[in-house]
This record gives C-alpha cells, sequence and structure tokens, in this order.
C-alpha cells in the first residue's frame, strides 16, 4: 500500500531524537529534503511539477492531457511547529497521493487536472505568519510587505530564500484557475472521538489571531531591591496570563500564551521588558474583540497596580471561514456507510486563506485518538488514515468527473 | 584625577548602544578588553599581576619590596550581569587604583603588600553559578564540578576558558595569606539615600539562593484544544510566580522570577515544558527556607490543579555572611566627618565568599540615588565615588600600617 510506504519515508525526516518530534521549519534542511521527497513521488507518478519563489509546490496530474495547470486542487503543507506532531500537514499531502494511486488503480473517469499542493510556512512558526505560502499565492499578501519578515534569529525572508536557492521575483504560483480545494487533515480536538467518526467534514474555522503583549518595566536587582520599590513586567505578565485563560473558560472561547521572551532573562535581575504572544480563537468576530478586549483591559489594570506598562499589536487576525456548505453537505451525505459529521475547527488552514478568496473549498478530517496536536503526541491510527484516503479520493472523483 | 581618568576609559567597553547597559559576561570579548585594561593600569604603576586558570586577577603593591604574593586584600569584579550597569564591580576596582594613588601621592607608610583584585564571573550570568572565580580560588567550589557547568548556549566552562586562552590546570589565585579582604562596591538600594550618607559599610549579607522549578505540562494546539483538556505549565508558572511576589512581600523578604525559558515557545503551541529559576533572600536561614518552601508549595498545589508537575531543585545557596563586627565597627567610626552608617545588604559578593572562609573582610558601599542596580539606570555621582576612595584609601592606609 502507498500510503504506508511514503508515511515511513517520513518519519525520520526532522524528527528529535529526545522528544520524538518534528522540527520541519521552512526553508532548514529538514523542509528541503521532504520538498525534495515531494518532487521525488511526483516524477515517479509523471506528474507535472509546478514551482514557485518561495517554495509552493504543485504536482499536476492531467490524465485527459489538457496540458493545463489549473483545475481540482488538493494537498495540504509539509512544514511543522517547533517540535510538532508528524500528521499535521504531511498527512494531508501523503493521503492525496495515496489518493491518485488509488484513482488510477480504479480507473476513475476524470476530465479535469487535478493538483497536489503543498504551501509553504503554514504554520508561521518561522516568520510569524500563518499560511505565508498560500496567503502570497492568492495575493491576501504582498511580497513587499513579506520581504519584511524577520525569523527570531533575526534573518530576513528575502536571504532565507536566497540560501534556499529561492527566488521570489520568479512569483507565486498561479491559483486563479483552481475549480476547488480539498484539504484532508488529522483532526486537532476530539470532536470525532466523541462521534464515533472516522472521517469528518469541516463547516468552519473559527476566527482567530495572534496579538503581541509588550509589558515595560524596570530593570533591577532581584536581591537589593524591595518589592515595593520594583515595577517588574514579570508580574503583569503573569497575571494578564492567568486572566487570558479564566476569560477563555468563562466565555467558552479558546485562549494562550505559549510563547514568551524575557529581557534581559537573568536569573538576579526584575526584567526590563516582557512580551508574550497571546493566540485566542472565538465562535464569532464579535466574541474575539470581546475576548481580547477584556484580556487587555485586564493587563493594562494590573500594570497600572505594577507601575508597568502594556501595549497590545494584533500581528494577524483572521475572520471567522464559512466553507462551501452545499459542497461540504455533499461530501458528508455521498458515500457508503452513512452521513459523515460537519464539524467545525478552531485551527487555521491554507483552506481557509483559499475559501477566504472565493475558491470553492472543504476539508476533510481524520479521527485522532487523543485530540493531542502541534505535539510530539499527536496521532491516528492507520485503518482511519486509510478511510481518510478512501473519503478523500471518493471526494476528487466525484468533483472531476 | 586618576579615578575620572579610569571610569572614561571603561565606559564605552561592552556598553549596548540601544539600551545604555553593559553586556561584560566573562570570556566574551568586552571581557577580555577590560582585563587587558587592568593589566596595563597594573603595570604603568609597576605592580605585580598575579594570573590564575580561570582569569582571577591580582595586582600586588609591594612598597616595603617584601616580594611577596600575599598581605591585605581590596578589589572586586568587571563582569556584569546581562544588560547590566556600569558601577557594580568596576567601581570596586577603579577605586582600588585611585586609593592606591591617593595613598601614594600623600606618603602613607605601608608595610604589607596591597593587592588589587578582580574576581571572575561574580555575577553568574553566563555559567549560573554567581562568586564562581571566588568560589575556585577560596576551594569552596572545586574544579571537577565546576567543569561540568555549561552556559545558555551550551558552551561547556573548559571550552570558554580555552578559547579565551586560559588553560585551569595552572589553578587559581592563593588566596591563603590574606590577612583581610577589603571591597568597595556601588549600593543596591537606598538605604545610604534615606540616611543622606556618601558611604556605608557592610554589616552582613542576606541568605539567598537560586532554585530552578521546572514545570511539566502537556503540549498542544493552541487554537483546537479545549481549555478543560489541557495541562498548559504556563499558568502553574503564572500562579506561582504570583506567589512568590505575595509571599515575600508579606515576609519582608525577597523573591523574582527574572529568568524563564518555554519549550516549544511557538505561539501556536500549548507549552510542554517551562523552566523559571527562583531568586530569593531572607534575613535568615529560617526565613529563606520557610519562603522558598511556601512557594513551592503553592506551585505544588497549583500544578495538581492545572494536571502539571513541578520539580524545584537549589541551585546554588548561600547561608547568611557576617563580616567582621570588630573591623566594621573601626572602619565606619574611625574617620573625619562622623560615623558612617553600618547597613546589611541582599546581595551576595565576592566578600561574602572570602568571609565564609575566614578571612577578615569588610565591605563599603557608595549611595546609589536612585537605588536601581543591574540595570543602565544605576548610577552614583562622581562626589560620591570619590568620597568612596577616599573612605577605601583610609580604610586600607590603617590596615596596611
Amino acid at each position: 500500500m502507498s500510503f504506508e510506504r511514503m508515511w515511513r519515508d517520513l518519519t525520520p525526516v526532522g524528527r528529535d531524537q529526545h522528544s520524538g518530534g518534528y522540527f520541519r521549519q521552512p526553508w532548514t534542511s529538514a523542509e528541503t529534503e521532504l520538498r525534495v521527497w515531494f518532487a521525488e513521488e511526483a516524477s515517479a507518478r509523471g506528474l507535472d511539477l509546478e514551482t514557485d519563489g518561495i517554495g509552493n509546490l504543485v504536482a499536476w496530474w492531467d490524465p485527459a492531457g489538457s496540458g493545463r495547470r489549473s483545475g481540482l486542487l488538493t494537498g495540504s503543507h509539509l512544514d511543522s511547529v517547533l517540535d510538532g506532531g508528524a500528521y499535521d500537514g504531511p498527512l494531508g499531502v501523503v493521503s492525496a497521493f495515496a489518493a491518485l494511486d488509488l484513482m488510477r488503480s480504479r480507473g476513475d473517469a476524470v476530465s479535469t487536472p487535478i493538483g497536489i499542493g503543498v504551501f509553504v510556512e503554514e504554520e508561521g512558526s518561522r516568520f510569524g505568519i500563518a499560511c505565508l505560502g498560500s496567503r502570497l499565492a492568492t495575493g491576501t499578501m504582498t511580497w513587499s510587505s513579506a520581504q519584511e519578515l524577520r525569523d527570531r534569529d533575526g534573518v530576513w525572508l528575502p536571504d532565507a530564500l536566497a540560501d534556499a536557492g529561492l527566488d521570489p521575483s520568479r512569483g507565486f504560483v498561479d491559483l486563479s484557475g483552481v475549480t476547488a480545494f480539498v484539504e484532508l487533515h488529522v483532526e486537532q480536538g476530539r470532536d470525532l472521538v466523541d462521534r464515533g467518526a472516522a472521517v469528518g467534514v469541516a463547516s468552519e474555522i473559527w476566527p482567530h489571531g495572534r496579538y503581541r503583549f509588550d509589558f515595560h518595566g524596570e530593570a533591577n536587582h532581584a536581591g537589593t531591591t524591595r518589592m515595593e520599590d520594583r515595577r517588574d513586567p514579570m508580574l503583569t505578565y503573569a497575571m494578564t496570563a492567568l486572566a487570558a485563560n479564566k476569560q477563555a473558560r468563562v466565555a467558552g472561547q479558546r485562549a494562550t500564551f505559549g510563547r514568551v521572551e524575557v529581557t534581559p532573562n537573568g536569573t538576579n535581575a526584575v526584567p526590563s521588558h516582557l512580551v508574550a504572544w497571546l493566540d485566542a480563537r472565538g465562535d464569532s468576530e464579535a466574541s474575539l474583540a470581546a475576548l481580547v478586549g477584556e484580556i487587555e483591559r485586564q493587563g493594562v489594570d494590573r500594570a497600572g497596580r505594577d507601575g508597568t506598562h502594556l501595549t497590545v499589536t494584533p500581528e494577524s487576525v483572521s475572520g471567522a471561514v464559512h466553507f462551501d456548505s452545499d459542497l461540504a453537505a455533499r461530501i458528508a451525505a455521498d458515500h457508503e456507510g452513512g452521513a459523515w459529521p460537519v464539524i467545525p475547527t478552531q485551527a487555521g488552514h491554507d483552506a481557509g486563506v483559499l475559501s477566504a478568496v472565493g475558491v470553492p473549498t472543504a476539508m476533510l478530517f481524520v479521527r485522532n485518538p487523543t485530540g493531542v496536536s502541534h505535539s510530539p503526541d499527536e496521532s491516528a491510527d492507520t485503518a482511519d488514515c486509510l478511510a481518510g484516503v478512501d473519503a478523500l479520493a471518493d471526494t476528487l472523483a466525484r468533483l472531476a468527473r
């Protein structure tokens, strides 16, 4: 079975021996190895490989010999968060190749080209903007703003691309002829576990955003400075992090501080400055704005008491994405064994970016027994993955007829 | 005036243009420049420079021609915390040279050699052990344990020394013949401001320690993981940091979390692990133990509620240091213009390490108008610094007669 062989090939790439997690940041050696693997899989199947100036890839299958690089699109991404799981991204790419193999072996009638896409820097783990590749390809973000991005080591995006042998002046993959996009993804929660279903279909993506919280205080000696003389931004941050958690619980939304940078970060110094990034998600744009506003209000209030100063800067905010409901209903209903559940997700995806520019878009989810994601513990049973391949092949076959 | 010339020479070394603070970590280029400066000052005065295998330095003045490298010791350190102030350390070294110049110009009778010492890695800002140089020189710490130290970039101490051209197999400066140690230091609080005194004398150093807090949780997706399904170590840490501050306030002690390392430290990932270092100081060993114990108890209690796990490891704990009270009383009383105040300090110093091994030890403090230390804002008025030089010269002259 081609799925299992491909999965074995990918397992060691970018894997940390200690944690078992993956470090597949864009334009690093691990990610380059994945891109070479993708090109080889495409070549082995006689597909036409489209590349671009930032590292997006589309392998086109054109059984009708149209010569076009447009039509139905599937695929996902190959990059990971820092110390991430094996499934988030690669499952959709491997499943796309496996679905193509299945359609060929069944002799499915295919009248339109089908592209297997890989969008780069989907996680935003290196340059801080999630879905960077698909944003550039759809024009949602311009190169003139992207070229100002720097990673956490201070490397500029244009330099990172040049080091990887990429030339952004070549432009980006042309998605204007895409008739529909279907992305398969491991589920990142427990909805399908609770429903006892191997496969589900996405209804929507929650509005979500990243917000930079800058806490300014005054550096001082940790031993000699009286507690009442301090202006310690660590305290303001700590209270804000607890408030974010509490507000999200109360409101039924999501709020996380997972990244913190402290200056000078010395054991015996009260910090002068602390930056923390809030990841927030809400079931509507109004609830997201209310959640972030309340967290900021509580942080500013505490800053007043601590003698510190807080500023909040939204770095990327995405509105709600409602996937094509007709398409979702057709995919969910029209197959053997009864309907698949149609469920929302709180995670951003390239599918959300394409949907936002008017491409009819659908997502398939594969059950995740633990619900854990963005972690070495992320997993999926092989039987469920193969059910996902079947579902993707059936969906593509129906759309490509 | 030699003090002001020397102070001007040091001002630019290791100074960050942006913050105005100092980065003078041991065995870096900035610190090497300071050591060269020290050797040149010693040479210009015809002093006998003693070096050792880790970078400690003593410049001996031997006007009686005894040929000994032992006697009365003064000096301080030249390294800084990350983004530290100009005065913490260098003020004591520059004042020692200036006091020597003053004693020479007055023709003071000096019957014993006087050494001006520089102890390396006093702040512990690179390898995490404060007073590393004086601990090795006094035998309080052995080289076999020190050689296991790594800095935050993973560099082993032996490799850092080799890169700096140092060879620890040469051993460390021999302090066995030191009859007394007098360290001048900028005050790191407001005691002298409140008392209206330019100079003070130390009575004791509070017990203090560094404790590593390891918070273990479970990495997960920040968007899709329900708040109630998380095991987020950031929350346990935040509550512990607030508890530390509150306990220190209530008990009249000091507790600070100034350094944090988060894994994986990604915006859209619930962390799997967070390490934070507690700096704690108490007015007695019992109160320090009670303070740290209570912070740990509250952290462990919260970890139980968060589904996380906390372990606490003491990294370095120093007992109370009571300086030679006869010496302090003599220094404080026996000079023009009335008695200087005798005050405690909460900061660790090389003087504490020497005192703990039985060297009669005294510290002089110079008033700090803001009380701020370990920060670019640390300062002292030149007039107060010169009063400190006078006080040091008088003290040394009395002890060296």
